[in-house]
């Protein structure tokens, strides 16, 4: 497996007139005879892994980080610990999911998760970018990330057992503006044509680099980036997913603040992504949530009575809708046809539920007796026209994507769908939406935390590690911000399921 | 010839949507074009690389520095500086000498020298490595090491015109004593069976590290050792002679605090030491000092009329002898027979150039009206003793290192001297004395300071730097401490020339 820190077992010969090398020669000498590398002792290790060596006499364990250029022999230990915790990152926009992993077995320590402090100076990318660039905005942002994950590491740690200098590496999983503002790096050319990351592929740094409370010869390793717009969050998403290794065509869709979308097999990728997001994450609805307690993510309406049902993910009284919900809400508005196929409200259908806002009608989805604060839960005009946006933005995308390198939906092998979006949405029902292609529902696969996923592969593989050499150098992007197919195909996606309902046959069509 | 900090030009095109790629991946990328090299860019240098690399438009000099292991990327610069100054130190034991380079044409900059300012705490290696070991006695030795070389790093960029920060990189070339008190590592075993150094090969560190007041992110070479006795101060003699690369068998003598001896040619290397060195830096005898004004360098005396003549090394009045003072000195007593051929005074052929001391009887070589400060330049049995000891182990060195793989005398293409003892003696007085062998004076031939020489060289030349891998595996090193034939040797070699006296053809022989 050779992961990011690995414990080489070492007996050597003591010191005699016959062999009087170095204490740090000799260990050196010792592992390269039993692992076939040679490590680099950095300054500041040298004093105490000699003084380590010598106590336990001269036999013992040598603990090696792989800082990707070079191997560095950081401690000596006279027993082989049974443990040897590394912590694994997913570093969102808005929320920050960690995994602690014994680096000996690959066995999962612990798990927590944590809202990004960083939001208080700004919802999403854009206005965090436009934050580090006033006065000290950047500092800040960095700051307050660092302290996040010092918060996460704690969590970890106490739930592990173990203390948080005790954890011997990290790797971080996240789009690229996480990433600059992580590593204190200037984001303010992400956002701006032509979209340039100071950085695609940090080289690797310590703990103590970052101020992190983690042991500071810690490595950290950041996932590298494809573009400002493909993060190392996908690129995790593709180990995670295994698809640079399938040999049929398959397609990852990951949504977080964009959807991203990558396509290709062992032999070739294509990738794009496009602000199709926000609404799919509840994001923009004014009562939309993230998939939590009190979300509602299953809505049905019968077409003919027009009763609604709804269920929360936990069973509690509802708070507000996550975006599964959103895609089964409108679905079901289309289906009952209190929709047209513009994705305008009919409101004459059920008069009833329907209430006056300062923005227009809206949808009351739960009332005010059955909510959580005896606030009802709402779903305006407006909202739906962001889902109807993004809706489009999404088979957009897809298309797009597809039609680039010539392939057909129905080449497709594999769809897998990450993160909240994949774990929750009804594939059923984003096809009568027309979001997502009309193809067999086995033909999607939800694939979890993919960010977190690869996060935690890299820890344990250094094949992986070598992988994303390859694929930052594989990936061909596809910039949609400038694509005039893209902006076509839009246009054409803005009904329900599309403007050629040929595309969605599974789909009832009214006229 | 690849210096320690390499410049390279750059020109990259701009990012574009068809290119955005990240700016440092960017600029590595030319870098790999330009010179084939992929360097690291380290952390602490990402957010300053990036934004010179911007503002110079993506045009201008990459600072590449070979950290050994691994190139590093820590500087860009608009313009291609004409000057790159690094410095190259001889860290002795009493002195420390040093040289500016300038990377970019290797030309000397500046020299200068200094005391070592850990003399207050023992003037010799045995008195520190026991000062070390008591309370914070390695701190206090390693920050006086660390403060003289900051003071010299002053005078030398003052002389040059530069400012200490600008000078890009130290190589450091030492006893392994030395070595390790910079370092800040304990020296405990090495004067301790079986005398094993805390480390032969140390990887290369940063400025910073040592709290060098040179550029922070400049990298520090330290020359390897062989073992305790064998320095890598004696590595950079073997590269300023380029004895590693000679057809013929050659030999390098290089007397310091202790007499280091290689021999060898570019097939074999193999290596000695031994306490001969103290009386022949002038460093034991009680009017004994280092080369310098004052200094008595020569002495004759007629063998008919004894008349005594001197000559100090600037030709002020006289304030001691050194070394080579003393080898002539002790030649002449001999071919004068004030001395017998055990080496003890026959004060009987010059009473009046004898005075009593608390030591015993001893010779005038200077009376107080001559001196400099009034007391006469006197040296006592003793003294003479201890020359004897240091004549007698030289040449025991000798002849057990050439024996040892069987090559004569006759057989030595050259002998190189270096430092301030080949520098000034006299090869025909050694000879007398039984000291060096009794070759063809044009065997012998000074090499100056081949400490500093060799680390003037790594600076400059990348094929050195690798040769020291190469050398220090190459290097057999018999260790005298423990040599049977050298004690017997040592015993025969007291007296003057020998009690062989057909080994010294050219010297006479008294009854």
């Amino acid at each position: 497996m050779n992961p990011i820190v690995q414990l080489i077992a070492v007996e050597t010969s003591k010191p005699s007139l016959q062999d009087n090398t170095g204490d740090l020669d000799r260990l050196r000498k010792a592992i390269e005879l039993s692992s076939g590398m040679t490590p680099v002792i950095p300054f500041s290790c040298m004093a105490r892994v000699a003084k380590d060596f010598r106590q336990a006499d001269f036999k013992g364990t040598a603990v090696v980080n792989d800082m990707g250029h070079t191997m560095e022999l950081v401690d000596f230990l006279k027993d082989t610990p049974a443990l040897l915790p590394a912590m694994a990152l997913d570093l969102g926009t808005t929320h920050l999911e960690a995994a602690l992993i014994n680096l000996v077995d690959g066995n999962i320590l612990s798990r927590s998760n944590l809202e990004n402090r960083q939001i208080q100076y700004g919802a999403d990318i854009l206005t965090r970018i436009h934050f580090a660039g006033k006065g000290n905005g950047l500092d800040v942002l960095h700051n307050e990330i660092v302290s996040t994950i010092n918060q996460l590491t704690e969590d970890l740690a106490l739930q592990a057992g173990v203390t948080a200098d005790n954890i011997r590496a990290l790797s971080v999983s996240g789009n690229t503006t996480m990433v600059h503002l992580f590593l204190g790096l200037d984001p303010y050319h992400l956002c701006r044509e032509p979209y340039t990351p100071l950085v695609n592929w940090p080289d690797l740094c310590l703990a103590s680099d970052l101020r992190l409370i983690i042991h500071p010869h810690a490595p950290v390793w950041v996932m590298p980036s494809v573009g400002s717009y493909f993060g190392g969050d996908l690129i995790s998403g593709i180990l995670a997913s295994g698809l640079d290794e399938k040999e049929e065509v398959c397609m990852l869709i990951d949504v977080g603040t964009n959807a991203e979308v990558v396509l290709g097999n062992r032999e070739w990728l294509i990738a794009c992504a496009g602000a199709a997001g926000p609404a799919l994450e509840g994001g923009i609805a004014a009562m939309g949530m993230r998939a939590g307690p009190g979300a509602i993510e299953r809505v049905t309406i019968d077409p003919e009575t027009l009763e609604l049902k709804y269920k929360t993910i936990d069973g509690s009284p509802p708070k507000g809708i996550c975006g599964s919900g959103i895609i089964d809400l409108v679905a079901s508005f289309y289906l009952s046809r209190i929709i047209d196929i513009r994705g305008k409200f009919r409101a004459d259908r059920c008069p009833s539920r329907f209430v006056q806002t300062s923005q227009g009608p809206a949808f009351v989805v739960a009332t005010e007796e059955e909510s959580a604060d005896g606030n009802p839960v709402i779903f305006g005009q407006v909202d739906l026209d962001a889902m109807m946006r993004s809706k489009a933005a999404m088979y957009s995308i897809l298309t797009t994507l597809t039609n680039q390198v010539g392939v057909g939906f129905g080449d497709l092998d594999k769809i897998y769908v990450a993160g909240a979006f994949g774990r929750h949405i009804d594939p059923k029902q984003a096809i009568t939406l027309g979001m997502l292609p009309d193809l067999p529902l086995e033909t999607f696969e939800p694939i979890g935390n993919s960010s977190l996923a690869g996060a935690e592969r890299v820890l344990m593989e250094k094949k992986s590690r070598d992988n994303c050499r390859k694929l930052i150098n594989k990936i061909t992007y596809l910039e949609l911000n400038v694509n005039q197919e893209f902006m076509i195909r839009f246009s054409g996606s803005r009904f329900i399921p599309h403007t050629d309902t040929s595309l969605f046959p599974s789909v009832p069509v009214f006229d």
